[in-house]
């Protein structure tokens, strides 16, 4: 469950000033509107709300894993609630009015800035508020609590650099360069992606109740279509367009 | 459960500088201390833990009301997860070896420094820590979620002043005065107080699971016991003695 501080990824900006994270994830919330048709349509279609509720609780539990400052994370929570709720509204067997109480929690590292996600939350919101601070590859939750598990734009983050790409006498050493230039560092990196997707999802299985749900938002591209054709050179423009700002400062910086 | 804003009492100084309640908070470390083994003998005593795991439930939720920054709360969780912990193992009907999941949530204002709470979460705990934003005169949790619900130097600050108190045309008015005067004054303090206890147990009483605990920690003192007799005076002469600094300060400028 534990991971060495040293290698713990980066959050995100936290703060709501110009360069926060609160203010900077237009990108995020796009990719965010693209999917929630699709969770709507999902809720609908698969969630089993008697099987849910054949037990003692009476609450749903919502949590949205690696949710940064918001307010996308808002966002989505919302769009979750109101698909559970129409769901609970038209199924048979359960009183037409019965809408259960909403439980949703907050997920990221403990580095995260939580005090700017707690004072931004909506004051009128439905649900009960809480927050979890931890790494999503480990157990962050009691065994079958959650109903709903979330996550958008953060599973594309390791949970570290593969050891091989900083270790200099393996064919994977990547000192120097911004983007992968071999197979040997790609296989690294991907072979860290597959252990870091795995050690998420087993946490989520344990701490998922029956019939429960995951919906997940993470970047990528089909197989076969050129990167010309895919939102990752938009990355690569606007990291190399960051880099020629930062030389120019450097160039006018060494000429005064 | 709203409180506007403008009659929301502070949080305590965040970080862990110097003037930091981290860093000044022996005194309630002190209470809790003193508390600590009543804690134990009554959860050793009182907590009905066949009844608590009679239904689906395998987690043991421990709420701290106004936990503030740490590390007291830290203290006093570990000290009922121990207690709560050789309750069960002594238990019959339970297997020796059956101890629940511990989950641990951490309620204050929403303007608490939070992030520096779970910064200094102990690394090697023995439970599933989660932030809970919000007053505890309102509801925080779902129904019937919560074993044991404490709450430690906190209830001592109420929800808001008392209107009459901030009315001129009250003879409760008190303005310009750092303690009471008359008893109007103390009668809308002791009626705020009276309020603000009766808000909390309502909503502990609708999250608290049938057979759960409360304990809580109030500063007081018992009537007819003289005030210097009381930790109050000691209170007063540290408010005095800070009033005596400030004024000094003040002094020392003007002669600047």
């Amino acid at each position: 469950m534990e991971i060495a501080t040293t290698t713990l990824p980066p959050s995100v900006n936290g703060g709501t000033g110009p360069h926060s994270y609160a203010q900077n994830s237009y990108y995020q919330r796009g990719a965010l509107e693209a999917a929630q048709e699709i969770i709507k349509r999902e809720i609908a279609e698969k969630l089993d709300i008697n099987q849910l509720f054949s037990g003692s609780s009476t609450s749903f539990c919502i949590a949205d894993f690696g949710c940064a400052t918001g307010p996308n994370t808002f966002l989505a929570v919302q769009a979750i609630l109101e698909a559970v709720k129409l769901k609970c509204q038209s199924s048979e067997g359960l009183n037409s009015d019965h809408v259960p109480e909403f439980h949703v929690f907050f997920n990221d590292l403990a580095s995260n800035d939580f005090n700017t996600l707690f004072l931004s939350l909506p004051p009128k919101r439905q649900y009960l508020a809480a927050a979890v601070p931890g790494s999503f590859h480990g157990i962050l939750f009691p065994k079958a609590s959650l109903h709903f598990a979330f996550s958008s734009c953060s599973l594309n983050w390791l949970s570290k650099v593969p050891i091989e790409v900083t270790d200099k006498t393996s064919p994977a050493w990547n000192s120097g360069m911004i983007h992968y230039t071999n197979k040997e560092v790609f296989e690294a990196y991907s072979s860290q992606f597959a252990q870091d997707m795995e050690s998420f999802l087993h946490a989520r299985a344990q701490e998922l109740v029956g019939g429960g749900l995951v919906a997940l938002i993470v970047p990528g591209h089909r197989d076969a279509i050129p990167l010309s054709q895919t939102t990752i050179k938009m990355e690569f423009e606007l990291l190399a367009s960051c880099l020629m700002d930062m030389a120019k400062t450097v160039e006018n910086d060494c000429c005064l």
